[in-house]
């Protein structure tokens, strides 16, 4: 397959990318390293590099951000961060996507263990993941093609764990293997309207 | 109490507020009509609301709009109504509101049935349902003053059957009564960070 991996390079997108390589011929963006840059807070950016990349087999987005502070200090524009990079940036790549997808061709999108069990200083987080999971079962009814749409929740990773531990006491380390898999299961399998939920 | 309900001279908020009168003093907020007039899309108009309601026990939210369309046909600026209105109007309701909230006092928003089981042409609408799900289950982390926050999400209402039928094939109509006694529960219960399912 040629699988597009939009943040290929960042902590899971990494070890994702090291694993498909065995197997597909990867393109992978970023926003400033990778074989192609885009900005998915940018639908034009994110149009430009669909352009550029041509037909597809897979998309896959490991990227997306959103701020986190605590609620009473996310002003209106903190939580635009989240909804214009990690929320409407992934429902973009699939809106504009689709057109450049091969018949029966997936999109997997990333969203995390906040959607459903959140931490404190997360609320723009949390929301837009929860977003994600009722996009993608929505999404997939109305698919053509045989396209599928999924999205990866893991939990906190244990390459992230020392970075994070203290934000989520109590949470179990999810094995990037399984993160792998979760990914895999999404591109090669045949499920669509699922969130893959890895929580360790 | 005294009960501030933004929308409630909707199809859900109208049959609430009745109940709701016969025990608590209500202040009713609607874009056009009502007790005082608000745009849930305009953080401002939020503001200048709160500022003229003074302090309160309850904020209900029955409002916010969405764009429903086939997926393909939803423009960017098309989920952008869900994302100021139902979203982050909600979240601003909230966010704000939070000021003017008594010792003790809740936070009630809704979504709806669709955040968990959609139905074609709801991409944008299920997203926004969603989003406010995993927000919920964020923002009560991190309240103060015993200060609670739940959402109610409703199935398809037995009075709104006979226009969005076609749309929900073989979902189960839900009785007004559990709608309200939903309303009931979060406002005047003690539970926080809980979307209240009552979906038939």
């Amino acid at each position: 397959m040629k699988i597009l991996i939009i943040g290929g390079n960042g902590t899971i997108g990494k070890v994702v990318s090291n694993y498909l390589k065995k197997k597909h011929t990867l393109i992978i963006a970023g926003r400033t390293i990778g074989d192609i840059n885009v900005d998915i807070a940018n639908s034009k950016s994110i149009e430009t590099m669909f352009q550029s990349v041509g037909m597809i087999d897979a998309i896959v987005c490991i990227a997306g951000e959103a701020k986190w502070a605590p609620f009473k200090d996310l002003t209106e524009d903190d939580f635009h961060i989240g909804l214009k990079s990690k929320l409407m940036g992934q429902v973009n790549l699939a809106r504009i996507g689709l057109e450049y997808l091969s018949e029966g061709g997936s999109i997997t999108l990333s969203t995390g263990i906040l959607a459903d069990d959140p931490v404190p200083m997360t609320t723009s987080a949390a929301m837009v993941n929860g977003a994600i999971h009722s996009f993608v079962k929505a999404a997939a009814l109305e698919l053509e093609h045989n396209h599928r749409i999924n999205a990866v929740s893991s939990g906190l990773v244990v390459d992230a764990v020392d970075k994070y531990r203290e934000y989520f006491p109590g949470h179990n380390p999810v094995s990037m293997d399984k993160v792998v898999n979760a990914y895999v299961k999404s591109i090669e399998g045949k499920i669509s309207g699922q969130v893959i939920r890895i929580y360790g």
